[in-house]
């Protein structure tokens, strides 16, 4: 029986690590700088430094076998293989689960970051109560992980649940996926703070306080308070999002949609527009049960997801081979 | 053990009945029109009469104790009520299974007739070799199915997996469902013929025949021998629904998407159009990975899905309660 992981959320500027147990409950945690070296070594240098700083201080009382990292990556999971991660491109290719393994002498489980986040939230968060759920992370860009059955859909790729980059202009916005229009175009924060400036920019009476600074966090305070450039734009913003999770509606009938990440925050400025795409899209039986509800777990989503995974890794047996 | 289930498909012109047994083998098949008056009995009258007529053929030698119905509608699959059936309303609120249960003496199963089709195509068909996969039905709608892990996904409403109503066009033709620009405006049989009547009704030289009665079929048979109308509406067709289907490779990652219904046979006209969409749209992993492939069971991929689903009720011991 492993009674204690280690949940590692390996993003593009944090690393942050946790010593999680079997309730959920963190122990120890700590965090540093994601190295963005050329070579992929300081990072999993980070890890184990990391891990090691956590099992002295947890001390010898925890039995840790294995540890969870959630990557924002296309990986080949069961082999543990980094495929390609936009984010951190040093790690394209690497032998991810092998590597550290062999420096930390302990089984390595994978998990998309995303995903991390989804199974976070149906394991501790906000929709832990029930089997359907799809999870929207509205950040710098727009990720999703789902839940069906109660179970991560991964994909073999560990890239389902890619919500972000489902198309909603047709011949809009070019996507650093490739594509183009995608609601990543549309709702992340990034996305937000374009709209703005558009709006700004046509608008010759616009009072938008633009200094070449503007964030997400500033046009939502200018939002809130009836800034009309800011209000549309984040009407926009909700107006795509809606306009996604009704095709994901029909398409899953989830019993929750939960949306995380920063933007999150911004809600009340967005979620009327996002429900009123829902109700007048979506079918009606689907679109009248799901909840619509914001993130319990914040920056912990990850870290517990990929705990969660790392624990039924070991429940199966996987983690003996 | 039940070793013959009967398998009905409900459709808004034909009604169909098979006996089928544990291997697919259809032993007896038998139809008539669909009955359109007010009262929702004169359709349990005619799958009255078709069950007693199987009955009678196949002859004692058979155990037949359920019957599969495959539906389109909403329902509430648990309590077996059709909630609501655009195209039969009669059937709106009518406790199906009870009422059809108690006529002919069997348990009733009901089934989403696209969700049967999916499973049909998975049992027998083009996806039998695989876990997950995506039926789209691409008839005078466009309906869909969905394969996880080898099970349905059909959501407590039965109405997952209905692609056809994502939204491919945000300002775009209003569609039936209540929303407008759903990839069943651009890529049904309907659409396609309406498309091509904007695209003739633009062009002052458009070649296209059209003395009011233009139909899919001689469409495509136009767009065969090069019409340039017929070609365009057929490209567009398949743009929007490779718009579609990227956007559901990555969110769900299926092995396989199966291409069923009438318009299907008119593959050769949009399919580059289809993958042209997928290859610049998906992820790169999931996009090179799927399959698209045509639907190998034809009309009987709805029976042979719902009598799959009887076969499985009855193993489950669900029937016996």
């Amino acid at each position: 029986m492993v009674e204690t992981v280690l949940a590692v959320d390996l993003g593009g500027t944090n690393l942050r690590i946790a010593a999680i147990g079997r309730d959920g409950d963190i122990s120890y945690r700590s965090r540093c700088s994601t190295p963005h070296k050329d070579d992929n070594r300081s990072i999993i240098d980070s890890i184990s430094d990391l891990a090691h700083e956590c099992l002295l201080e947890i001390g010898a009382t925890a039995i840790v076998r294995s540890i969870g990292v959630a990557v924002p990556a296309v990986m080949d999971l069961p082999r543990g293989i980094i495929c390609r991660s936009p984010n951190l491109p040093m790690l394209n290719g690497l032998h991810f689960s092998d590597e550290l393994g062999k420096r930390i002498g302990m089984k390595v489980v994978l998990e998309n970051d995303a995903t991390s986040a989804a199974i976070g939230e149906h394991w501790m968060g906000a929709s832990r109560n029930v089997d359907n759920s799809i999870c929207v992370t509205l950040g710098t860009g727009v990720g999703g992980g789902i839940i069906l059955n109660g179970l991560p859909l991964r994909g073999p790729d560990g890239t389902g649940g890619e919500v972000g980059h489902i198309c909603v202009e047709p011949d809009g916005h070019p996507c650093g996926c490739g594509s183009w229009g995608c609601v990543e175009q549309y709702s992340s924060a990034t996305a937000v703070v374009r709209i703005a400036k558009e709006l700004a920019a046509e608008s010759s009476d616009s009072t938008l306080d633009d200094n070449g600074d503007l964030t997400a966090q500033s046009l939502y305070e200018s939002a809130v308070i009836g800034n009309p450039v800011a209000v549309e734009a984040f009407r926009r913003m909700g107006y795509y999002l809606g306009i996604a999770l009704a095709g994901l509606i029909n398409a899953l009938n989830p019993d929750k949609i939960v949306l995380a990440g920063g933007l999150s925050a911004a809600w009340s400025v967005f979620i009327d527009s996002t429900r009123d795409q829902i109700d007048k899209r979506a079918f009606r039986e689907p679109a009248g049960r799901v909840k619509l509800v914001r993130a319990e777990l914040g920056d912990d989503a990850g870290i517990l997801g990929v705990a969660s995974v790392a624990f039924s890794a070991a429940d199966k047996g996987i983690l003996e081979g």
